[in-house]
């Protein structure tokens, strides 16, 4: 650290080592300075957004990282990705056909895309943690076997052979081993951490169906029973134990216990114990043992990345110290924070960055110790919303106008809580318009009554609120209001401008227009304060729920492509206007007479990837699961029920289970966790300053500690003096899925101490143990 | 307190105030120290029970409640209320009809019988609490209309006017409401506390269902499609509300959407965001919602019962209490604990007691202060087990021959690991020849041949085990095998008896055989150790079954009762073998035609108590919901749906996710909370006086902290010398629900003060808000 630098103060001096430049030594200090800047950056938005990468530290390592990090590379991933993904709607068995050569060309280029990804990460982090780290193996060899299979597929289909695209299967592995699938791989550990357990009560599980299975057969077997479609009841050991492992599932539930019941009354004793016993309490038991693991190890990996983070705060702390007078601590001043903090949150206001620096400044000091400055990543996290009081763009143009008491009347009835309740009258009436037929005139016309109102509500709320605080981004309602009344206007338009013209109505406007209109009733749950409390719950739940979606998409991918490859063109559809004579039994007459044609499930079949994926849904649902499993091993094999107890398994029993298991975390934590020591400390700032926004009436309700008031901008007393600068917190809860795992144990994190700098290689930055599948 | 009572020991002086007497003086002091004694003793059984009465102190008033708190008497009533509840067994529609005379004579008694235990109840508590206690006002109410319904039936019936019993829906409530259904009252608190928040959450949930299926409307309605059976597909907005509905329990999972799917394949997204908002994401909000508020709710609850029981425990206390020296801090001598120890637990040993004394008086001090008397009552339940190991009795008799060589090396091998594998062995030999037809002569034959290995191996273990120890109560899997291979032995003979004789086999006892024979293969989980420590968990969740069980029933009786005035009659069963032309239609030609008449359900309908909990438990699984659901709507009216709408938001949504909460919860406990500090201490005293049984092995596995070895007495080593008396703790957790929920918040607890006993009148003994329902 280069002994100039002296000035310190709360005024804001250009940066010293910036712009004091001029002579050599001091642009070779003003250089060095740069890169320390730099590489401290990278450390705090790192810590920030919770990346583990390990980085060389060179100014043109940084430079790569930096480009690795980049928006638009990872969403270039991503598109590579989906694009891999997509390909299986155009190969063979297709939605789309296209030729081999068309799809190969793709794969080929995203392959090739994940190669370059691969190299470009070999680059930036060092050869030994490259080859440690599993998640870059899985990607090297999912893409060596993908080239391979794609030569062999080629060469033999070019010689008219029999081929299986089997490296089909290893693409949504892609998703869970690139580098931004954090989230998934976290998911996919927290599974194969619960495996053991998980597996220990299945055995327990299934040997109870075995003995139940057994019984069955001595109870039933000889008493030659039959079921409702003539076959014996009970007498094959597997069948029964299959039947038995249906009943789980609940999908043949009073059916296959029938015959028995009508035989005789106490027979139901046998199914209601089975029924208790492995429906009931096995099933909670799989989702206590799940919960409780996923709990379990969800704590360690969250104060790993808490450990991590901190560890990386406490390098761009060392980067940027100076000492303080004689002997005294390490400190950052003011103007490097400042400088920091611009570089790493380029938008940042001034007045929010004062508001951070107060915080963390608390005895005004001008700098502050490491303690404070480690803060900064989370303090950076939490969303501050800054408001101005601005004038209305018309009072400015027409302040007169604006200001007259007819202009303040309006103004002031938007304002007014009956105006809300009329609207949410006006909706309700909606809805039963909306039930009505529309090909009523008088139904038809009175859609543009309605639409009209709404827009007027709209311009009214514009008119009474600035618009850059109606349009803030967090105004989620006001968008949803907009966007729904908007599209609904023009779909209105276009369809009766088609009606007009021809007499003929597109189905696909009328759909949308319909769609719309049924959304803007949603509206009505905003004004009901517990429902909003709900729903909030249910956004902050969102960023999960979309984590699970990618889980299920990996695991459906991989199933889909197996059953593909097992059954396709097995079951046949036919439109429902065909005349074929094969309709009957879905194109297969070994489906003749079965449940499975009778029901007319020829549509659910593995022919494409698109109904692959439905069938599957169904199957999760397990409703009718017997149905299907047994259509599709009635075309193929018995053995084909391996396949579909599989994906039960996989999928009911552990990946719905882990999905409960996070509602019900993520439910208890918004309720029980309080807010962090740091947001508590912001909002105090806040007010001290008097800078906050006033919120009309606290929530007590459904859950005390939800805040529903975000989207509800305090009604703007037009007599008061306000300062022209406001904040407030956006959401009393961080919304990122991080965000909220680390407030679960933050609590018992926060004693920990910051002594991680001294250890810099214990530190693992990706544990092995803990960063891949 | 008389000043004559001074002598203090650690030596067994007989209780001073007891056998003293002689003189007049003492004879009173003894008479009041007798009536101090049974009221402490009262106190202390009470904490350790948990009653909350407040019951007359003086010795008539102590007499009455002890009667009342008699174990014959609570067995009494709960007899009445089985017999009360039983009658709907036999009156109309009934499984065996008896004559009203009869049935009404029955009911009249048990009425009179809960009049009279009311009365004995009014008796002992002072007469303000008695009617301030709602559960009191409950059962008079239940008992007046039901003597009130009685009349008026008879009266109709005599003059032969139609009339319904409905009082007979009341009669569970009793259930609830007797002194002793403390347990049931709590989970039905818990529910009732609940309901403000699962009915917020319902009704958004019951929004988005009407949202959707206004949407469904618009889309479906006008596109002319077909059910699978021919009616108009979505067009009617309340059936199309029903259908959703339906959906959400997923009974009719993939059939509701294939007429929109065969149509289109972009209408399945309708359908699977309706699945993934309102039945996987509202589904688990409920169980969130349910488990959040059961916890709530349970740990105030329990914090009122822990505070109740050291209330009581002071006043025991109080009773007993004598100054220590000058100004000294008030103690109770060893000699009046001891006194006191005998009166609780009566039956309990000398060295259990001696024991438990010196866990509580650590220093020797030969007498206990308030904190340590107060721990009494927990002391008392931790279930400690008394292990003398006594000489075998052949070893008495014939000495030389029970310690030969031979015999030495016989009971080597019995307590090797190997026999318990071989037997291991045998038994799943023994699964395979089960699982053959017993037809076969060689098969029926090794049944004599299992059947003697099993018994062989039951006397060697009574040969190297000493009898008393083997048949120790909890030795759970030593009764279980004695009973199973004894009572299969029998009934093998039995079946053979008759078979030599007759050649007629009687079904019964040859399923009686075919049961015990699978049974016995049970023993194979006790082997396995994780599924040994799994089996211990789900024993211990046990009682808390057995309330839910309880819940059930309630709610079940009623459903069942007012579905039988619904709907009896109008299903007809007839007997397989019947020719009847009606059975095609189950005797009722609304049926023709309807799923439900084509599966065969006739047998599932609300013609007797019975067939009524057997179709209420088949709704409860949910699947074929609908088609029972139209089956009985088919026979009476479309709103019949609102009954099985009901049922399923009670049974379903409600007490299944209070049983799922309850098993979470009670799994993360078991996995989470630690010994208490009493069992700790008790357990380290009994090592510190080396009295502690080994055990063999520590489990490390499955749940590191599930105690698994309990049923298991460490392998007595021939050649070593151990004391002759010896301690186990019976197993690590407690068994009892109470003791379980307190374990529960123990540390919450643990840090509160002692100072009750300066309160008396703030801590409600009968607090109305938690003491009924």
């Amino acid at each position: 650290m280069s002994e100039t630098e002296k000035p310190k103060g709360h005024t804001l001096p250009k940066d010293e080592g910036l712009t004091n430049g001029g002579n050599n030594v001091s642009s070779n200090v003003s250089d060095e300075m740069t890169e320390k800047f730099d590489l401290a950056t990278v450390y705090v938005s790192d810590a920030q957004y919770n990346r583990n990468i390990f980085f060389g530290t060179s100014p043109q390592a940084v430079r790569l990282y930096l480009l690795y990090n980049h928006l638009f590379m990872q969403t270039l991933v991503y598109v590579f990705i989906i694009i891999n993904l997509a390909l299986a709607l155009f190969e063979d068995p297709a939605v789309v056909p296209l030729p081999i050569w068309a799809t190969s060309t793709i794969e080929i280029i995203c392959l090739s895309a994940f190669t370059v990804r691969m190299v470009h990460y070999a680059k930036v982090i060092p050869r030994d943690k490259f080859w440690k780290d599993p998640k870059n193996i899985c990607i090297i060899v999912i893409v060596t076997l993908s080239f391979i299979d794609l030569t062999i597929y080629g060469a033999l289909k070019a010689t008219g052979y029999f081929a299986i695209r089997w490296s089909r299967v290893l693409r949504p592995l892609l998703l869970v081993n690139v580098t931004e699938g954090r989230q998934l791989r976290r998911a996919f550990r927290s599974i194969r951490n619960a495996l053991p357990q998980i597996s220990y009560v299945f055995l327990l599980f299934m040997f109870s169906v075995l003995v139940f299975s057994l019984m069955a057969l001595k109870l039933f077997g000889k008493r030659g029973l039959l079921t409702i479609d003539g076959s014996p009841y009970f007498t094959d050991y597997l069948d029964i134990v299959f039947d038995l492992y249906v009943l789980v599932t609940t999908a043949n539930s009073p059916d296959v216990m029938m015959p028995a019941y009508n035989y005789s009354v106490f027979f139901t004793i046998f199914f209601i114990l089975y029924i208790v016993i492995n429906t009931y309490t096995f099933m909670s038991f799989f989702l206590a043992v799940v919960y409780n693991n996923y709990k379990k190890y969800l704590k360690e990996e969250v104060r790993q990345l808490v450990k991590a983070r901190r560890f990386k705060m406490c390098r761009a702390f060392s980067l940027l110290r100076e000492t303080c007078g004689e002997g005294g601590e390490p400190v950052v001043t003011q103007a490097k924070w400042n400088h920091l903090v611009k570089l790493v949150k380029p938008n940042i206001s001034i007045a929010h960055q004062e508001l951070l620096w107060s915080v963390l400044d608390d005895q005004n000091k001008g700098h502050i110790g490491k303690f404070a400055f480690v803060q900064l990543a989370d303090l950076l996290s939490i969303q501050v919303i800054t408001v101005k009081s601005q004038p209305h763009p018309i009072q400015i143009c027409f302040p007169s106008m604006y200001n007259s008491s007819v202009s303040r009347f309006i103004r002031n009835v938007v304002h007014h809580r009956m105006f809300v309740y009329v609207y949410d009258l006006i909706i309700l009436v909606n809805a039963v318009f909306i039930g009505l037929d529309e090909e009523n005139p008088v139904v038809s016309n009175a859609e543009w009554g309605f639409l009209a109102l709404y827009m007027l509500e709209i311009i009214l709320k514009l008119y009474a609120t600035e618009p850059r605080a109606f349009f803030a981004r967090h105004h989620f309602w006001n968008w949803f209001d907009i966007i729904i009344i908007v599209s609904a206007l023009f779909g209105t338009i276009i369809n009766s401008a088609l009606k007009h013209s021809g007499g003929y109505t597109s189905r696909q406007i009328l759909d949308i227009v319909f769609i719309l209109r049924v959304l803007r009733l949603i509206r009505l749950v905003d004004s009901i304060k517990r429902f909003r409390a709900i729903i909030n719950t249910l956004i902050k739940i969102g960023p999960t729920i979309l984590t699970f979606s990618q889980l299920i998409v990996v695991v459906y991918y991989i199933f889909a492509m197996v059953g593909m490859e097992l059954f396709k063109g097995k079951v046949q559809f036919f439109e429902p206007n065909s005349t074929s004579p094969d309709q009957e039994y879905c194109g297969n007459p070994l489906l003749k007479g079965t449940t499975f044609a009778k029901l007319n499930y020829c549509k659910n079949n593995f022919n494409n990837v698109v109904s692959s994926f439905i069938v599957l849904l169904e199957l999760t649902v397990v409703n009718q699961w017997h149905v299907l499993t047994s259509g599709f091993t009635a075309v193929t094999h018995v053995s084909a029920r391996i396949f579909f107890v599989l994906f039960h398994i996989v999928v009911v029993i552990i990946i719905i289970n882990i999905f409960v298991a996070f509602i019900l975390e993520a439910f208890l934590v918004e309720y029980t966790v309080d807010k962090s020591d740091l947001q508590t400390s912001l909002e105090k700032k806040i007010e001290e300053l008097e800078l906050n926004v006033q919120q009309d009436g606290v929530d007590t309700g459904l859950v005390d500690a939800m805040e529903s008031n975000d989207n509800e901008l305090g009604p703007s007393e037009a007599g008061k003096q306000k300062p022209s600068l406001m904040f407030k917190i956006a959401s009393r809860r961080s919304r990122t899925v991080d965000g909220l795992l680390q407030r679960m144990f933050e609590t018992d994190l926060r004693t920990e101490d910051f002594n991680e700098e001294e250890e810099p290689e214990n530190i693992s930055f990706s544990n092995p143990a803990f960063d891949s599948v």
